[in-house]
């Protein structure tokens, strides 16, 4: 049987999860693509560091054109990570013909649109299956499953850290700094989890999604992104006595005024909706279409095995089409219109709000609360108020349609005037999904 | 830009769903495949017929060789359901090389083995992702997006009109029939409802999966087969007093014994798992797989433009790959092994059990029960007795793992000595899911 050689750039876990893999279902996958997948050099830093893998069949090499330039090499799967060496790598193997797979999302999403023109102008192949919702096939289906129809919004729950802490919030009363120790314990956050909390993780995610969806260029720079390092364990409850739970959910939204909103906030979801229920590191994307209606997706969003799922069927589908490989390179990037991206996407596009104010209990500040929603043409359309002392109110309200600027610019100047006022959050409410 | 010329067989819902969704969607589609679809003949019984569709650039004709034998078709759809007929459509189109998409379950569970293997023979595609749940791509899903998978088992929920009666009484306190009729009002069930209600439907959809999913032959004369028809509302009621709902559920299993479980049955499910959640028309498949987990994908079963999203994302696959059609029609169907179909699977093969027996309300009957049931080895994991007047009662237990044979055998021969016992039906609980 024919053999594919594969050389992977970066041995670690996503790495050792593709070894596995392709040793332990070696059979089916030989059947199903009609060769052997063969792993045969590794760029590694250390040659001595320990693999969680069998790693005897596999040549390591110290410098990427040990790889590029061997003939030998049919196919490049880059887990190196990083936007600097890993985007000389895939232009290095693009520009040498050999088909690029990579799970690299940052790397995407900052610099794709120059890696996608290279994939085009070189006609071969650059699939990233693996770099958003890990071992859902996201990308197929929006390329190809669901390619007749329009898209009219992507919404997803694609950030296994953020999750992993909203999800424990919401079952437990800890607070956050503490779940987000525990999440680092167990492994689910990085010891530097910012580009996970504060949703840059997402938004590269979100970027991709939206530029395959809505046939724009990926443009990380347009997302409007809002992390989740600032949600108090108060507003989860509030939220949870409500009927929603809160979720980091990246958007991607073509507006009635013909705008694309792409965002990642903290978000308010009724729980009886099917992203509610995706709990700790599991990942969703749900897509409302013009044909088919809604269409939703869950799996794994992270880890070892599940990543390298999406990577091998990546390579199956370089495999199957090799000797088509010029026309199988233009399914991915269609560049079909303007974006149209929406500016302050979070602050001027309408929503329902969450939105909660700490204030003394004293008489007056419900009177010119109501008044200056009332003067900001912000309607109501439930109140609920909680005393945490005899002092002091939590007051929560939920909002008919508006905009986060409108609830700002009245509330903010509102908690300026009033001493009254110590503090003031809102959130978006995911009307939309019903 | 170049146009691919289209040829419908029969333009009635589906066909006319697929005129309207190249239509509206012509723009994106031509973008997205590079070139136009046009559909330019239909073979249709009576050309005066009024179509939900605009048909004025599309010619009727009367017989299949003049589409067949035309040069300017490119590629076949065939929509006119049945297996005699559409059986020679397909052959026909595959021999003349022409690629083939059909939304044809019946078709093809029960002579698709033929027919794949005309397609690998002909090297001409024949592709069926509007066969199976409508809209969602869970065909290519299956064959591409979780390829790097072994596949342990795979459980939908793929009749919407099933669906839609269970969902019924789950929620309103109608009977069956009435439910039926209502069904057949509204257009969820068909005037002869008959391959719906008795999972004939079901059948034939979940016979494609497990061939595609454990490489096995289509094979719809091993699927287990037990529709709704005899479901009575307290038992969708009672089974709600115990946290679960009831659904048709598809199922196609690899055992720990080796064998394969392919079957459809009223079965009871969690109320918390994501299964329990699809209500009415929709649909959803949930594959556990080896490497990535569980995996689950939901959206709209049935319909016009939901199943012309399936349908047109196959001809536009076929665009894609017109250049390589040979290798891309191989992708398809992959027999590896010896299917090992379970024989009697329903009836072999161990569950947990929702147990009912309809009985007078004398002394001894329970005390029978139970002695019956410990004879048997079943095991009781709950039981409640249901006074239903001052002589009757309903006795609903749960068992722990155990078979339908076992609960056949052991209650069957109770009730027939037992003139007490009036009514005795068992469902199985899915207790894999979890």
């Amino acid at each position: 049987m024919e053999a594919i050689n594969i050389a992977l750039f970066g041995l670690g876990t996503v790495g050792a999860g593709v070894v596995n893999l392709l040793q332990e279902n070696a059979n089916e996958l030989a059947s199903r693509a009609g060769v052997r997948l063969n792993v045969t050099k590794a760029l590694v830093r250390s040659a001595k560091k320990a693999r969680g893998c069998d790693s005897s069949h596999i040549a390591f090499v110290d410098n990427a054109d040990a790889i590029l330039n061997d003939e030998t090499i049919d196919v490049v799967v880059e887990l190196i990570g990083g936007t600097t060496d890993a985007f000389d790598i895939i232009e290095g193997a693009l520009k040498a013909g050999k088909p690029v797979v990579t799970a690299n999302k940052a790397l995407l999403a900052e610099r794709g649109t120059e890696l996608f023109a290279l994939s085009c102008e070189t006609k071969t192949p650059l699939l990233f299956e693996a770099a958003v919702a890990g071992g859902i096939p996201i990308i197929k289906t929006l390329q190809e499953g669901l390619v007749a129809n329009r898209i009219e919004w992507i919404a997803g729950v694609i950030n296994g850290t953020c999750n992993y802490i909203l999800s424990t919030l919401a079952r437990t009363d800890a607070e956050f700094d503490d779940v987000l120790a525990q999440a680092q314990a167990q492994g689910f956050a990085e010891a530097d989890p910012r580009a996970d909390i504060d949703g840059i993780d997402s938004a590269h995610k979100i970027s991709l999604l939206a530029a395959i969806a809505f046939g724009t260029q990926v443009d990380f720079a347009h997302v409007d992104c809002e992390g989740i390092a600032n949600l108090s364990r108060v507003d989860t409850d509030y939220a949870g006595d409500f009927g929603f739970c809160v979720k980091s959910l990246a958007l991607a939204r073509r507006c009635d005024n013909g705008e694309l909103l792409v965002s990642v906030s903290p978000t308010l979801i009724n729980k009886s909706h099917l992203l509610a229920s995706v709990s700790d590191e599991m990942n969703a994307v749900m897509c409302q279409t013009n044909m088919l209606g809604p269409s939703f997706s869950m799996g794994r969003g992270a880890g070892s095995l599940p990543t390298a799922s999406s990577v091998v069927a990546d390579l199956v589908d370089i495999v199957r089409h090799r000797e088509n490989a010029q026309r199988f390179a233009l399914i991915h990037p269609v560049v079909t219109a303007d974006a149209g991206f929406s500016e302050d996407a979070l602050a001027k596009n309408a929503s329902p709000y969450y939105v909660r104010l700490r204030a003394q209990d004293k008489p007056g500040v419900m009177a010119s609360l109501t008044q200056v929603l009332a003067g900001a043409k912000i309607s109501i359309s439930s109140m609920v108020q909680y005393p945490l002392d005899t002092q002091t109110v939590d007051i929560v309200l939920l909002t008919h349609m508006t905009t986060g600027q409108a609830v700002s610019q009245a509330l903010g100047s509102l908690s300026t005037k009033m001493s009254e006022i110590d503090e003031l959050v809102h959130y978006r409410v995911a009307d939309f999904l019903y």
